[in-house]
């Protein structure tokens, strides 16, 4: 993902910065708004890296920050998050108070405004490629229209970003004029992403393995070794296969799960149980990667069925 | 839990059976339709333990059993599991398969028939006392018929068990005479537990601490660095108060999550921003323990809020 660089990454956790600092990653931007009981681990990063980022949409945030001050007289890079009709974090570039916290943050002693981000993650509420590209397109445009205003107000700007998986999978033109992207499901993709139109179903790079672990007969259903701790609920169910997408038998559904059961049946006619012997494999393909990806203490890499690697992924905050 | 014996547990992946075997623990329950892949390691734990249970409701289990034969002519300990209209695991017990079974456990060489096990996860469906209770009596009476039955037949069955945090909250007198309980998510009891009517609010032991990060007035919302990676999504978002209770504040819901973030708005009228300042703390009492549990690396235990123990819970399977 980084060309073996270790270098230009975006999380969501301070867990997982501290982890890629850890192991050797540097320009590491903690994409969040700062939570203050934060900030002196955020400094440590900032004074051990040579580059780490911290993001910021409020005054109070910005005075967090101006009270610990880094050593050696480092400034804290800054990203200023606008919310570009995403509704969840972020200025509104359109608000007044959008651009009196950017020059707040020029202002500020021992901060430096680093760029301007924005999450396009209404993108997920788009189907199709125009609608995704129509987000694409507003969100880009809103976003180098408030650099184009700070610029104009005498407020340096370096960098801009927008992201989100589906309109990273389908760039615009326009967004060439930002200084970076930064998606972070397509890694795996998963079938939200198919059905959103990001991805066809061979991009999707995920799968949960789970046994069979009982016929029913009686009840036209067999159990598999998977449940919710395994796959997450995030589906809440509501795939025409249910829970999640089994591979190679769309005539199945993942009807239900518990904390380590699901409860296959066809979707209609009667189950052959003779396809499915207790203690066989059926691999299950997630509807959201990032939520089953959280659910697992290990990833098995495997290329043609040989498994090459094991990752760890770091948890908590 | 075992008053100090640390004996007598029941656990439902091999992941934490191997934990607490490593902890000193010992007369274990994997009660779990024995996985085909796991025989090996579980006859380990056979063989090191005094005591290591496993659980079948089928015949090729058996014989997955009998061909891995434990050492030093030790016996295979083995609970069938009953299905009293729970409708998951378990054979009926008014199948023939069910007496058929039995015996087929009772013949096998290298094998014993330890008890018979249900699980009444139909609790969960009920409202009330009454409901729950009724409940405790068709499983209790199918469970102790079926056991009555083997005797009857000349099986011997020294041990019986029923359970469910519902039904082992507001037992019946019957349940005195199954050999043993095995309830689970009363350690922590939930607003599902609340609404069930297995428990009061005063009852639910966890809290999952989270902090504000943002104030959106033009939208009547807050953020908590809270999302479904803290939280999990089990209620589905369907409680009055969205995702969870918000400990203290009946007016708030959680009306969305996303993997690191929640958004909180009022029931009705406007937001008081000013009760609930940047970086202070909000406690969500959540729907649903396990869910919310099996989300976190490390549990801290507090009594008078004063933290007094960490507990980490071990994961996958």
């Amino acid at each position: 993902m980084t060309g073996g660089s270790r270098r230009c990454i975006v999380v969501s956790t301070l867990a997982e910065a501290c982890f890629y600092a850890d192991h050797g990653f540097d320009d590491i931007l903690y994409a969040y708004p700062l939570p203050f009981d934060k900030v002196d681990i955020c400094a440590e990063l900032a004074e051990r890296l040579e580059m780490f980022h911290v993001m910021i949409d409020n005054e109070l945030a910005l005075a967090e920050l101006a009270k610990r001050r880094l050593k050696d007289g480092k400034a804290w890079l800054v990203w200023q998050k606008v919310d570009c009709n995403n509704g969840r974090v972020g200025v509104r570039p359109e608000d007044p108070a959008a651009m009196i916290l950017a020059k707040s943050i020029m202002e500020c002693e021992g901060v430096k405004l680093a760029g301007v981000y924005a999450h396009c993650g209404n993108s997920y509420r788009a189907t199709g490629l125009e609608e995704i590209q129509a987000i694409a397109q507003e969100t880009t445009t809103a976003t180098l229209e408030f650099v184009q205003k700070l610029e104009e107000a005498g407020v340096k700007c370096p960098r801009s970003s927008i992201g989100s998986t589906p309109t990273c999978s389908h760039p615009i033109p326009d967004m060439a004029r930002l200084s970076e992207l930064h998606p972070g499901n397509y890694v795996f993709y998963d079938i939200q992403q198919m059905m959103i139109g990001s991805c066809q179903m061979d991009d999707i790079a995920v799968r949960v393995l789970t046994r069979v672990i009982g016929h029913y007969p009686h009840r036209n259903q067999m159990l598999v070794d998977c449940g919710w701790t395994a796959l997450s609920l995030d589906s809440l169910g509501k795939l025409p296969t249910g829970y999640a997408l089994i591979d190679g038998h769309p005539e199945l559904k993942l009807v239900g799960m518990t904390q380590e059961h699901g409860k296959i049946e066809p979707t209609s006619g009667k189950l052959d149980f003779n396809k499915f012997p207790l203690g066989s494999l059926i691999s299950l393909i997630p509807y959201h990667a990032c939520a089953t990806a959280a659910m697992h203490p290990v990833y098995y890499v495997q290329s043609e069925g040989r498994i090459v690697a094991e990752w760890r992924p770091t948890r908590g905050w």
